[in-house]
Protein backbone atom coordinates (compact mmCIF):
# COMPACT_ATOMS: atom_id res chain seq x y z
CA UNK A 1 0.00 0.00 0.00
CA UNK A 2 0.84 3.69 -0.89
CA UNK A 3 2.47 5.35 2.68
CA UNK A 4 1.44 8.57 0.96
CA UNK A 5 -1.57 9.54 2.85
CA UNK A 6 -3.21 12.62 4.21
CA UNK A 7 -5.34 13.13 7.33
CA UNK A 8 -9.04 15.30 6.48
CA UNK A 9 -11.33 13.40 4.65
CA UNK A 10 -12.42 17.27 3.79
CA UNK A 11 -9.41 17.04 1.29
CA UNK A 12 -7.78 13.61 0.64
CA UNK A 13 -8.00 13.40 -2.75
CA UNK A 14 -10.59 10.36 -4.32
CA UNK A 15 -8.88 7.47 -5.86
CA UNK A 16 -9.64 4.94 -8.39
CA UNK A 17 -9.08 0.77 -8.12
CA UNK A 18 -9.74 -1.84 -10.78
CA UNK A 19 -11.26 -4.67 -8.94
CA UNK A 20 -12.33 -8.07 -10.60
CA UNK A 21 -15.21 -6.23 -12.60
CA UNK A 22 -15.59 -3.18 -11.35
CA UNK A 23 -13.71 -0.02 -10.74
CA UNK A 24 -14.09 1.19 -7.10
CA UNK A 25 -14.06 4.49 -5.33
CA UNK A 26 -11.87 4.97 -2.26
CA UNK A 27 -10.19 7.78 -0.29
CA UNK A 28 -6.96 7.02 2.16
CA UNK A 29 -6.73 9.33 5.48
CA UNK A 30 -4.28 9.16 8.27
CA UNK A 31 -1.36 6.98 8.43
CA UNK A 32 0.99 4.17 10.71
CA UNK A 33 1.70 1.04 11.45
CA UNK A 34 -1.68 -0.49 12.96
CA UNK A 35 -3.85 -2.63 10.72
CA UNK A 36 -6.05 -0.48 8.33
CA UNK A 37 -9.41 0.53 8.92
CA UNK A 38 -11.90 -0.21 6.60
CA UNK A 39 -14.87 2.05 6.72
CA UNK A 40 -18.66 0.48 5.08
CA UNK A 41 -21.32 3.33 4.56
CA UNK A 42 -24.64 3.71 5.54
CA UNK A 43 -27.76 3.52 2.82
CA UNK A 44 -27.42 6.29 -0.31
CA UNK A 45 -24.18 7.36 1.73
CA UNK A 46 -20.43 8.19 0.11
CA UNK A 47 -17.40 9.08 0.15
CA UNK A 48 -18.71 12.80 1.02
CA UNK A 49 -20.64 11.05 4.21
CA UNK A 50 -17.86 10.07 5.86
CA UNK A 51 -17.48 13.04 9.08
CA UNK A 52 -14.55 14.02 9.18
CA UNK A 53 -14.88 13.98 13.23
CA UNK A 54 -14.67 10.42 12.88
CA UNK A 55 -12.29 9.53 10.25
CA UNK A 56 -9.72 12.05 10.75
CA UNK A 57 -8.68 11.13 14.53
CA UNK A 58 -9.16 7.31 13.70
CA UNK A 59 -6.67 8.21 11.29
CA UNK A 60 -3.67 8.66 13.91
CA UNK A 61 -1.84 5.52 13.59
CA UNK A 62 -3.57 3.84 10.48
CA UNK A 63 -5.06 4.44 7.46
CA UNK A 64 -8.64 5.07 7.58
CA UNK A 65 -9.76 3.44 4.20
CA UNK A 66 -13.27 4.92 2.86
CA UNK A 67 -14.70 2.69 0.37
CA UNK A 68 -17.53 3.55 -2.42
CA UNK A 69 -19.10 -0.24 -2.92
CA UNK A 70 -20.02 -0.98 -6.53
CA UNK A 71 -22.96 1.46 -8.06
CA UNK A 72 -22.13 3.97 -5.78
CA UNK A 73 -20.90 7.59 -5.79
CA UNK A 74 -17.91 7.01 -8.90
CA UNK A 75 -17.84 3.37 -8.63
CA UNK A 76 -18.91 1.48 -11.50
CA UNK A 77 -20.97 -0.88 -11.76
CA UNK A 78 -24.82 -2.24 -10.53
CA UNK A 79 -25.77 -1.79 -6.45
CA UNK A 80 -26.36 -5.19 -5.17
CA UNK A 81 -29.72 -6.11 -4.20
CA UNK A 82 -27.88 -8.25 -1.44
CA UNK A 83 -25.55 -7.67 1.81
CA UNK A 84 -23.88 -10.52 0.56
CA UNK A 85 -23.50 -9.16 -2.93
CA UNK A 86 -22.00 -5.58 -1.57
CA UNK A 87 -19.64 -7.91 0.89
CA UNK A 88 -18.23 -9.62 -2.27
CA UNK A 89 -17.06 -6.32 -4.03
CA UNK A 90 -15.97 -5.27 -0.40
CA UNK A 91 -13.46 -7.97 -0.81
CA UNK A 92 -12.58 -8.01 -4.34
CA UNK A 93 -11.53 -4.26 -3.50
CA UNK A 94 -9.06 -5.64 -0.43
CA UNK A 95 -7.59 -8.01 -2.88
CA UNK A 96 -7.43 -5.52 -5.25
CA UNK A 97 -5.33 -3.31 -2.56
CA UNK A 98 -3.51 -6.10 -1.31
CA UNK A 99 -4.96 -5.85 2.28
CA UNK A 100 -5.07 -9.47 3.31
CA UNK A 101 -6.17 -8.43 7.30
CA UNK A 102 -7.97 -4.89 8.22
CA UNK A 103 -9.96 -3.44 10.72
CA UNK A 104 -13.67 -3.18 9.43
CA UNK A 105 -16.03 0.27 10.86
CA UNK A 106 -19.73 -1.00 9.53
CA UNK A 107 -22.40 1.78 9.96
CA UNK A 108 -25.44 0.94 9.19
CA UNK A 109 -26.05 -0.78 6.10
CA UNK A 110 -22.20 -1.18 6.25
CA UNK A 111 -22.59 -2.79 9.45
CA UNK A 112 -24.58 -5.25 7.74
CA UNK A 113 -21.72 -5.70 5.30
CA UNK A 114 -19.03 -6.11 7.39
CA UNK A 115 -21.06 -8.87 9.29
CA UNK A 116 -21.22 -11.12 6.00
CA UNK A 117 -17.59 -10.62 5.09
CA UNK A 118 -16.29 -11.86 8.39
CA UNK A 119 -18.82 -14.74 7.89
CA UNK A 120 -17.03 -15.44 4.19
CA UNK A 121 -13.89 -14.59 4.88
CA UNK A 122 -12.70 -14.62 8.70
CA UNK A 123 -9.25 -14.21 8.22
CA UNK A 124 -9.29 -11.04 6.18
CA UNK A 125 -11.55 -9.07 9.57
CA UNK A 126 -9.47 -8.62 12.57
CA UNK A 127 -11.58 -6.54 14.72
CA UNK A 128 -15.15 -4.78 13.89
CA UNK A 129 -17.09 -1.96 14.84
CA UNK A 130 -20.87 -2.24 14.33
CA UNK A 131 -22.68 1.43 14.31
CA UNK A 132 -26.11 1.88 14.22
CA UNK A 133 -26.84 -1.95 12.71
CA UNK A 134 -28.73 -4.84 12.74
CA UNK A 135 -28.14 -8.86 12.06
CA UNK A 136 -29.57 -10.92 9.68
CA UNK A 137 -33.37 -11.50 10.76
CA UNK A 138 -32.85 -8.20 12.43
CA UNK A 139 -35.89 -6.17 13.26
CA UNK A 140 -37.87 -2.79 12.15
CA UNK A 141 -34.53 -2.20 9.35
CA UNK A 142 -34.72 1.15 7.65
CA UNK A 143 -39.04 1.23 7.41
CA UNK A 144 -38.73 4.96 6.07
CA UNK A 145 -42.80 4.44 5.66
CA UNK A 146 -42.62 4.78 9.51
CA UNK A 147 -44.42 8.04 10.17
CA UNK A 148 -41.68 9.13 12.44
CA UNK A 149 -39.12 8.92 9.56
CA UNK A 150 -41.74 9.31 6.57
CA UNK A 151 -42.37 12.97 7.79
CA UNK A 152 -39.13 14.17 7.47
CA UNK A 153 -38.40 12.43 4.38
CA UNK A 154 -41.09 13.92 2.78
CA UNK A 155 -40.66 17.11 4.02
CA UNK A 156 -39.80 19.62 0.70
CA UNK A 157 -38.51 22.50 3.08
CA UNK A 158 -35.51 19.50 4.02
CA UNK A 159 -33.03 19.50 1.05
CA UNK A 160 -29.54 18.14 1.03
CA UNK A 161 -27.79 17.39 3.99
CA UNK A 162 -30.69 19.02 6.20
CA UNK A 163 -31.92 15.55 5.99
CA UNK A 164 -29.72 13.70 7.68
CA UNK A 165 -29.71 16.34 10.33
CA UNK A 166 -33.52 15.14 11.30
CA UNK A 167 -33.46 11.48 10.35
CA UNK A 168 -30.17 10.60 12.01
CA UNK A 169 -30.15 13.14 15.10
CA UNK A 170 -32.60 12.93 18.20
CA UNK A 171 -35.60 15.35 18.35
CA UNK A 172 -34.21 16.99 21.32
CA UNK A 173 -32.45 20.30 20.66
CA UNK A 174 -28.95 18.79 21.93
CA UNK A 175 -28.98 16.28 19.57
CA UNK A 176 -30.25 18.10 16.74
CA UNK A 177 -27.60 20.94 17.36
CA UNK A 178 -25.14 18.17 17.03
CA UNK A 179 -26.54 17.18 13.98
CA UNK A 180 -26.05 20.72 12.56
CA UNK A 181 -22.48 21.15 13.50
CA UNK A 182 -22.46 17.44 12.10
CA UNK A 183 -23.63 18.70 8.46
CA UNK A 184 -22.01 21.87 8.59
CA UNK A 185 -18.39 19.09 9.09
CA UNK A 186 -19.44 17.36 5.65
CA UNK A 187 -19.98 20.55 3.87
CA UNK A 188 -16.65 21.54 4.20
CA UNK A 189 -15.51 19.10 1.21
CA UNK A 190 -16.02 21.62 -1.36
CA UNK A 191 -13.99 19.58 -4.50
CA UNK A 192 -13.98 15.88 -5.99
CA UNK A 193 -17.31 15.21 -4.66
CA UNK A 194 -18.89 11.91 -5.21
CA UNK A 195 -21.79 11.47 -7.59
CA UNK A 196 -24.78 12.03 -4.82
CA UNK A 197 -27.15 8.58 -4.95
CA UNK A 198 -30.00 8.62 -7.16
CA UNK A 199 -33.85 6.28 -6.80
CA UNK A 200 -32.00 3.51 -8.65
CA UNK A 201 -29.31 3.36 -5.52
CA UNK A 202 -32.19 3.30 -2.92
CA UNK A 203 -34.03 1.06 -4.45
CA UNK A 204 -31.35 -1.53 -5.21
CA UNK A 205 -29.92 -1.02 -0.74
CA UNK A 206 -33.52 -1.06 0.20
CA UNK A 207 -34.34 -4.30 -1.33
CA UNK A 208 -30.92 -5.76 0.08
CA UNK A 209 -31.98 -4.75 3.84
CA UNK A 210 -35.78 -6.14 3.10
CA UNK A 211 -33.56 -9.83 2.22
CA UNK A 212 -30.99 -9.09 5.10
CA UNK A 213 -34.83 -8.96 7.53
CA UNK A 214 -35.09 -12.50 6.13
CA UNK A 215 -33.09 -14.81 8.83
CA UNK A 216 -31.41 -18.25 7.27
CA UNK A 217 -31.50 -21.01 9.13
CA UNK A 218 -32.21 -20.18 13.27
CA UNK A 219 -32.65 -16.75 13.91
CA UNK A 220 -29.43 -15.09 14.67
CA UNK A 221 -27.73 -18.33 14.42
CA UNK A 222 -24.97 -17.77 12.49
CA UNK A 223 -23.87 -14.86 14.76
CA UNK A 224 -22.23 -17.74 17.26
CA UNK A 225 -19.59 -18.23 14.23
CA UNK A 226 -18.52 -14.69 14.22
CA UNK A 227 -15.42 -14.39 17.09
CA UNK A 228 -13.89 -11.36 15.66
CA UNK A 229 -13.53 -9.01 19.11
CA UNK A 230 -16.81 -6.73 17.81
CA UNK A 231 -17.63 -2.71 19.68
CA UNK A 232 -21.45 -2.55 18.79
CA UNK A 233 -22.39 1.13 18.88
CA UNK A 234 -25.88 2.39 18.67
CA UNK A 235 -28.24 5.70 19.81
CA UNK A 236 -30.66 4.77 22.18
CA UNK A 237 -32.86 6.06 20.24
CA UNK A 238 -32.46 5.09 16.51
CA UNK A 239 -35.43 5.67 14.42
CA UNK A 240 -33.79 3.76 11.47
CA UNK A 241 -32.43 0.84 12.80
CA UNK A 242 -33.66 0.21 16.68
CA UNK A 243 -31.03 -0.28 19.12
CA UNK A 244 -32.67 -3.70 19.71
CA UNK A 245 -31.14 -4.97 17.09
CA UNK A 246 -27.61 -3.64 18.96
CA UNK A 247 -29.00 -5.90 21.83
CA UNK A 248 -29.83 -9.28 19.75
CA UNK A 249 -25.96 -8.29 18.06
CA UNK A 250 -24.51 -8.17 21.32
CA UNK A 251 -26.27 -11.33 23.06
CA UNK A 252 -25.59 -13.57 20.11
CA UNK A 253 -22.19 -12.56 18.94
CA UNK A 254 -20.01 -14.15 21.47
CA UNK A 255 -17.15 -11.46 21.70
CA UNK A 256 -18.94 -8.34 21.00
CA UNK A 257 -18.99 -5.27 23.87
CA UNK A 258 -22.50 -2.90 23.54
CA UNK A 259 -21.90 0.68 23.70
CA UNK A 260 -24.89 2.65 23.40
CA UNK A 261 -25.09 6.52 23.42
CA UNK A 262 -27.85 8.91 24.96
CA UNK A 263 -30.18 11.26 23.57
CA UNK A 264 -28.95 9.98 20.01
CA UNK A 265 -30.28 8.41 17.39
CA UNK A 266 -28.85 6.78 14.39
CA UNK A 267 -26.36 8.94 13.77
CA UNK A 268 -24.60 8.65 17.18
CA UNK A 269 -20.75 8.18 15.91
CA UNK A 270 -21.32 11.85 14.80
CA UNK A 271 -22.92 12.94 17.81
CA UNK A 272 -20.43 12.37 20.25
CA UNK A 273 -17.39 11.93 17.65
CA UNK A 274 -14.86 12.81 20.25
CA UNK A 275 -15.83 9.99 22.59
CA UNK A 276 -16.56 7.63 19.67
CA UNK A 277 -13.16 8.04 18.29
CA UNK A 278 -11.76 7.32 21.46
CA UNK A 279 -13.53 4.46 22.58
CA UNK A 280 -13.07 2.86 19.13
CA UNK A 281 -9.19 4.25 19.15
CA UNK A 282 -8.93 2.24 22.75
CA UNK A 283 -11.10 -0.95 20.95
CA UNK A 284 -8.62 -1.49 18.22
CA UNK A 285 -5.75 -1.00 19.98
CA UNK A 286 -6.27 -3.61 22.20
CA UNK A 287 -4.23 -6.61 21.14
CA UNK A 288 -5.97 -8.85 23.28
CA UNK A 289 -8.46 -11.98 22.09
CA UNK A 290 -11.39 -10.50 23.95
CA UNK A 291 -13.46 -7.27 23.25
CA UNK A 292 -13.32 -5.84 26.47
CA UNK A 293 -10.81 -2.93 26.23
CA UNK B 1 -12.14 13.99 55.75
CA UNK B 2 -9.07 12.49 56.77
CA UNK B 3 -6.18 12.87 53.98
CA UNK B 4 -4.75 9.21 55.86
CA UNK B 5 -5.73 6.23 53.47
CA UNK B 6 -4.29 3.23 51.77
CA UNK B 7 -4.88 1.61 48.71
CA UNK B 8 -5.40 -2.12 49.17
CA UNK B 9 -8.77 -3.26 50.08
CA UNK B 10 -6.87 -6.63 51.49
CA UNK B 11 -5.64 -4.31 53.93
CA UNK B 12 -7.66 -1.43 54.69
CA UNK B 13 -8.33 -0.82 58.02
CA UNK B 14 -12.43 -0.99 58.54
CA UNK B 15 -13.52 2.31 60.21
CA UNK B 16 -16.77 2.95 62.05
CA UNK B 17 -18.66 6.06 61.79
CA UNK B 18 -21.50 7.09 64.22
CA UNK B 19 -25.00 8.24 62.65
CA UNK B 20 -28.05 9.70 63.52
CA UNK B 21 -29.25 6.57 64.76
CA UNK B 22 -26.55 3.57 63.79
CA UNK B 23 -22.84 3.08 63.65
CA UNK B 24 -21.32 2.37 60.05
CA UNK B 25 -18.38 0.13 58.94
CA UNK B 26 -16.72 1.27 55.98
CA UNK B 27 -13.06 1.65 54.28
CA UNK B 28 -11.11 4.23 52.81
CA UNK B 29 -9.02 3.33 49.80
CA UNK B 30 -6.58 5.47 47.85
CA UNK B 31 -7.24 9.06 48.01
CA UNK B 32 -6.34 12.66 46.27
CA UNK B 33 -7.97 15.67 44.99
CA UNK B 34 -11.02 13.82 42.90
CA UNK B 35 -14.71 13.84 44.27
CA UNK B 36 -14.82 10.61 46.51
CA UNK B 37 -16.41 7.28 45.27
CA UNK B 38 -18.98 5.98 47.78
CA UNK B 39 -19.52 2.03 46.51
CA UNK B 40 -22.70 0.35 47.56
CA UNK B 41 -22.74 -3.04 47.63
CA UNK B 42 -24.88 -6.33 46.50
CA UNK B 43 -26.92 -8.39 47.98
CA UNK B 44 -25.62 -9.83 51.34
CA UNK B 45 -22.11 -8.61 50.48
CA UNK B 46 -20.01 -7.06 53.18
CA UNK B 47 -17.22 -4.55 52.57
CA UNK B 48 -15.18 -8.20 52.19
CA UNK B 49 -17.14 -8.59 49.21
CA UNK B 50 -15.32 -5.74 46.84
CA UNK B 51 -12.74 -7.13 44.66
CA UNK B 52 -9.24 -5.13 45.25
CA UNK B 53 -8.65 -5.17 41.56
CA UNK B 54 -11.84 -2.76 40.89
CA UNK B 55 -11.70 -0.72 44.03
CA UNK B 56 -7.85 -0.56 44.18
CA UNK B 57 -7.41 1.11 40.73
CA UNK B 58 -10.08 3.43 41.41
CA UNK B 59 -8.52 4.85 44.37
CA UNK B 60 -5.75 6.42 41.90
CA UNK B 61 -6.98 10.21 42.48
CA UNK B 62 -9.67 9.97 44.56
CA UNK B 63 -10.84 7.95 48.11
CA UNK B 64 -13.13 5.09 47.19
CA UNK B 65 -15.26 4.30 50.38
CA UNK B 66 -16.68 0.89 50.80
CA UNK B 67 -19.87 1.12 53.30
CA UNK B 68 -22.26 -1.36 55.25
CA UNK B 69 -25.49 -0.39 55.41
CA UNK B 70 -26.85 -0.62 58.85
CA UNK B 71 -27.55 -4.35 60.17
CA UNK B 72 -24.92 -5.44 57.23
CA UNK B 73 -21.26 -6.85 58.05
CA UNK B 74 -20.30 -4.67 61.59
CA UNK B 75 -22.38 -1.77 61.39
CA UNK B 76 -25.32 -2.01 63.96
CA UNK B 77 -29.15 -2.21 62.73
CA UNK B 78 -31.48 -3.86 61.46
CA UNK B 79 -31.31 -4.21 57.52
CA UNK B 80 -34.37 -2.26 55.69
CA UNK B 81 -37.05 -3.99 53.80
CA UNK B 82 -36.49 -1.54 51.40
CA UNK B 83 -34.63 0.39 49.03
CA UNK B 84 -35.82 4.01 50.17
CA UNK B 85 -34.38 2.73 53.72
CA UNK B 86 -31.36 1.64 52.57
CA UNK B 87 -30.35 5.07 50.57
CA UNK B 88 -31.23 6.82 54.22
CA UNK B 89 -28.91 4.98 55.79
CA UNK B 90 -26.21 5.63 53.29
CA UNK B 91 -27.47 9.42 53.03
CA UNK B 92 -27.00 9.40 56.73
CA UNK B 93 -23.42 7.85 56.47
CA UNK B 94 -22.57 10.38 53.57
CA UNK B 95 -23.73 13.58 56.42
CA UNK B 96 -21.42 11.94 59.05
CA UNK B 97 -18.48 11.77 56.92
CA UNK B 98 -19.52 15.51 55.51
CA UNK B 99 -19.72 14.79 52.28
CA UNK B 100 -21.86 16.92 50.14
CA UNK B 101 -20.86 15.57 47.19
CA UNK B 102 -19.55 12.44 45.59
CA UNK B 103 -19.82 9.84 42.98
CA UNK B 104 -21.69 6.55 43.30
CA UNK B 105 -20.77 3.26 42.39
CA UNK B 106 -23.74 0.75 42.96
CA UNK B 107 -23.76 -2.91 41.84
CA UNK B 108 -26.74 -5.00 41.81
CA UNK B 109 -28.70 -3.74 45.36
CA UNK B 110 -26.13 -1.04 45.74
CA UNK B 111 -27.02 0.27 42.37
CA UNK B 112 -30.97 0.84 43.56
CA UNK B 113 -29.74 2.24 46.53
CA UNK B 114 -27.53 4.59 44.38
CA UNK B 115 -30.69 5.87 41.91
CA UNK B 116 -33.02 6.15 45.09
CA UNK B 117 -30.64 8.55 46.91
CA UNK B 118 -29.96 10.82 43.36
CA UNK B 119 -33.82 10.87 43.48
CA UNK B 120 -34.10 11.63 46.98
CA UNK B 121 -31.23 14.20 47.07
CA UNK B 122 -29.76 14.86 43.83
CA UNK B 123 -27.49 17.35 44.77
CA UNK B 124 -25.18 15.37 46.85
CA UNK B 125 -24.16 12.45 43.80
CA UNK B 126 -22.65 13.92 40.93
CA UNK B 127 -22.29 10.73 38.54
CA UNK B 128 -23.51 7.38 39.10
CA UNK B 129 -22.09 3.86 37.95
CA UNK B 130 -24.87 1.49 37.94
CA UNK B 131 -23.16 -2.03 37.72
CA UNK B 132 -26.00 -5.09 37.03
CA UNK B 133 -29.07 -3.47 38.72
CA UNK B 134 -32.62 -2.93 37.60
CA UNK B 135 -34.67 0.51 37.88
CA UNK B 136 -38.02 0.34 39.85
CA UNK B 137 -40.38 -1.59 38.10
CA UNK B 138 -37.44 -3.91 36.68
CA UNK B 139 -38.28 -7.39 35.79
CA UNK B 140 -37.23 -10.63 36.89
CA UNK B 141 -35.01 -9.41 39.87
CA UNK B 142 -32.85 -11.83 41.81
CA UNK B 143 -35.74 -14.69 41.33
CA UNK B 144 -33.20 -16.94 43.23
CA UNK B 145 -35.39 -20.02 42.57
CA UNK B 146 -34.89 -20.23 38.85
CA UNK B 147 -33.27 -23.35 38.16
CA UNK B 148 -30.42 -21.39 36.83
CA UNK B 149 -29.59 -20.31 40.31
CA UNK B 150 -30.95 -22.76 42.67
CA UNK B 151 -28.84 -25.49 41.30
CA UNK B 152 -26.15 -23.58 42.89
CA UNK B 153 -27.59 -22.25 45.58
CA UNK B 154 -28.75 -25.22 46.75
CA UNK B 155 -25.17 -27.42 46.02
CA UNK B 156 -24.07 -28.72 49.13
CA UNK B 157 -20.78 -29.09 47.67
CA UNK B 158 -20.62 -25.14 46.75
CA UNK B 159 -19.11 -23.32 50.12
CA UNK B 160 -18.18 -19.96 50.19
CA UNK B 161 -16.83 -17.39 47.75
CA UNK B 162 -17.18 -20.81 45.49
CA UNK B 163 -20.98 -19.99 45.23
CA UNK B 164 -20.24 -16.99 43.95
CA UNK B 165 -18.07 -17.86 41.20
CA UNK B 166 -20.86 -19.88 40.32
CA UNK B 167 -23.63 -17.50 39.84
CA UNK B 168 -21.75 -14.25 39.35
CA UNK B 169 -20.15 -15.25 36.34
CA UNK B 170 -21.05 -16.86 32.97
CA UNK B 171 -21.08 -20.46 32.84
CA UNK B 172 -18.26 -20.93 30.05
CA UNK B 173 -14.33 -21.92 30.90
CA UNK B 174 -13.59 -18.30 30.33
CA UNK B 175 -16.22 -17.03 32.85
CA UNK B 176 -15.59 -18.87 35.21
CA UNK B 177 -11.73 -19.03 35.29
CA UNK B 178 -12.15 -15.32 35.74
CA UNK B 179 -14.59 -16.57 38.59
CA UNK B 180 -11.47 -18.31 39.99
CA UNK B 181 -9.31 -14.94 40.25
CA UNK B 182 -12.08 -13.07 41.59
CA UNK B 183 -12.26 -15.54 44.41
CA UNK B 184 -8.90 -15.82 44.94
CA UNK B 185 -8.17 -12.22 45.11
CA UNK B 186 -11.25 -11.59 47.45
CA UNK B 187 -9.77 -14.53 49.85
CA UNK B 188 -6.45 -11.90 50.12
CA UNK B 189 -8.10 -10.55 52.95
CA UNK B 190 -7.47 -12.41 56.01
CA UNK B 191 -7.84 -10.05 59.23
CA UNK B 192 -10.43 -7.47 60.49
CA UNK B 193 -13.26 -9.45 58.16
CA UNK B 194 -16.38 -8.59 58.50
CA UNK B 195 -19.56 -10.50 60.09
CA UNK B 196 -20.77 -12.54 56.62
CA UNK B 197 -24.69 -12.34 56.33
CA UNK B 198 -27.22 -14.48 58.05
CA UNK B 199 -30.34 -15.42 56.81
CA UNK B 200 -32.06 -12.22 58.20
CA UNK B 201 -29.89 -9.94 56.13
CA UNK B 202 -30.82 -12.14 52.98
CA UNK B 203 -34.71 -12.21 54.05
CA UNK B 204 -34.46 -8.77 55.13
CA UNK B 205 -32.70 -7.71 51.33
CA UNK B 206 -35.20 -9.85 49.54
CA UNK B 207 -38.34 -8.29 50.63
CA UNK B 208 -36.40 -4.83 49.50
CA UNK B 209 -36.25 -6.48 46.28
CA UNK B 210 -39.79 -7.22 45.64
CA UNK B 211 -40.96 -3.95 46.78
CA UNK B 212 -38.76 -2.73 44.40
CA UNK B 213 -40.46 -4.73 41.52
CA UNK B 214 -43.49 -2.72 42.40
CA UNK B 215 -43.27 0.37 40.09
CA UNK B 216 -44.63 3.61 41.80
CA UNK B 217 -46.86 5.85 39.09
CA UNK B 218 -46.31 5.21 35.74
CA UNK B 219 -43.69 1.98 35.23
CA UNK B 220 -39.77 3.58 34.75
CA UNK B 221 -41.24 7.26 35.09
CA UNK B 222 -39.46 8.47 37.61
CA UNK B 223 -35.80 7.90 35.55
CA UNK B 224 -36.81 11.14 33.75
CA UNK B 225 -35.63 13.18 36.80
CA UNK B 226 -32.14 11.19 37.30
CA UNK B 227 -30.06 13.68 35.48
CA UNK B 228 -27.12 12.83 36.53
CA UNK B 229 -24.53 11.33 33.94
CA UNK B 230 -24.96 7.72 34.45
CA UNK B 231 -22.56 4.82 32.78
CA UNK B 232 -24.69 1.65 33.45
CA UNK B 233 -22.70 -1.79 33.05
CA UNK B 234 -23.97 -5.35 32.96
CA UNK B 235 -22.81 -9.33 31.73
CA UNK B 236 -25.07 -9.34 28.87
CA UNK B 237 -25.81 -13.08 30.50
CA UNK B 238 -26.68 -12.04 33.60
CA UNK B 239 -29.03 -14.30 35.38
CA UNK B 240 -29.61 -12.85 38.32
CA UNK B 241 -30.61 -9.28 37.35
CA UNK B 242 -30.66 -10.07 33.47
CA UNK B 243 -29.31 -7.56 31.30
CA UNK B 244 -32.92 -6.13 29.94
CA UNK B 245 -32.99 -4.23 32.92
CA UNK B 246 -29.73 -2.28 31.70
CA UNK B 247 -31.76 -1.57 28.88
CA UNK B 248 -34.84 -0.17 30.05
CA UNK B 249 -32.24 1.92 32.51
CA UNK B 250 -30.29 3.39 29.70
CA UNK B 251 -33.49 3.86 27.58
CA UNK B 252 -35.06 5.92 30.17
CA UNK B 253 -32.34 7.78 31.74
CA UNK B 254 -32.04 10.57 30.01
CA UNK B 255 -28.25 10.89 30.52
CA UNK B 256 -26.66 7.53 30.74
CA UNK B 257 -24.32 5.12 28.57
CA UNK B 258 -24.70 1.43 28.14
CA UNK B 259 -21.86 -0.65 28.18
CA UNK B 260 -22.36 -4.01 28.22
CA UNK B 261 -19.85 -6.87 28.43
CA UNK B 262 -19.98 -10.47 26.54
CA UNK B 263 -19.41 -13.83 28.13
CA UNK B 264 -20.45 -12.64 31.34
CA UNK B 265 -22.78 -12.59 34.46
CA UNK B 266 -23.63 -10.71 37.09
CA UNK B 267 -20.44 -9.83 38.25
CA UNK B 268 -18.68 -8.55 34.91
CA UNK B 269 -17.06 -5.55 36.67
CA UNK B 270 -14.96 -8.56 38.36
CA UNK B 271 -14.91 -10.39 35.24
CA UNK B 272 -13.49 -7.52 33.53
CA UNK B 273 -11.33 -5.26 36.01
CA UNK B 274 -8.59 -3.96 34.29
CA UNK B 275 -11.58 -2.67 31.27
CA UNK B 276 -13.87 -2.08 33.89
CA UNK B 277 -11.87 0.42 36.00
CA UNK B 278 -10.24 2.46 32.92
CA UNK B 279 -13.91 3.16 31.40
CA UNK B 280 -15.20 3.81 35.05
CA UNK B 281 -12.04 6.08 35.96
CA UNK B 282 -12.74 7.85 31.93
CA UNK B 283 -15.83 8.31 33.28
CA UNK B 284 -15.66 9.44 36.42
CA UNK B 285 -13.02 12.53 35.20
CA UNK B 286 -14.99 13.73 32.64
CA UNK B 287 -16.22 16.98 33.51
CA UNK B 288 -18.54 17.06 30.71
CA UNK B 289 -23.00 17.82 31.80
CA UNK B 290 -22.93 14.63 29.32
CA UNK B 291 -22.69 11.39 30.19
CA UNK B 292 -20.51 10.03 27.24
CA UNK B 293 -16.88 9.99 27.72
Amino acid sequence: MSIVTVANNATAPTQFLRGKGETYAYRRIGGGFRRPLLCLQHFTGTLDNWDPAVTDPLGDGREVILFDSAGVGRSTGKVPTTVAGMAAHALDFLDGLCVTSCDVLGFSLGGMVAQQMALERPSSINRMILVGTAPRGGEDIMHLEKPSLAKHLGDPALKGYAVLQKIFFAPTSSSQAAGGAFIERLAQRREDLDTPSGPDVAAAQMTAFREWEQPVGPRLGELAGVHQPTLVVNGIHDEMIPVSNSYRLAENLPNAVLLAYPDAGHGSLFQFPESFTRQAAAFLMSDSPFAPY
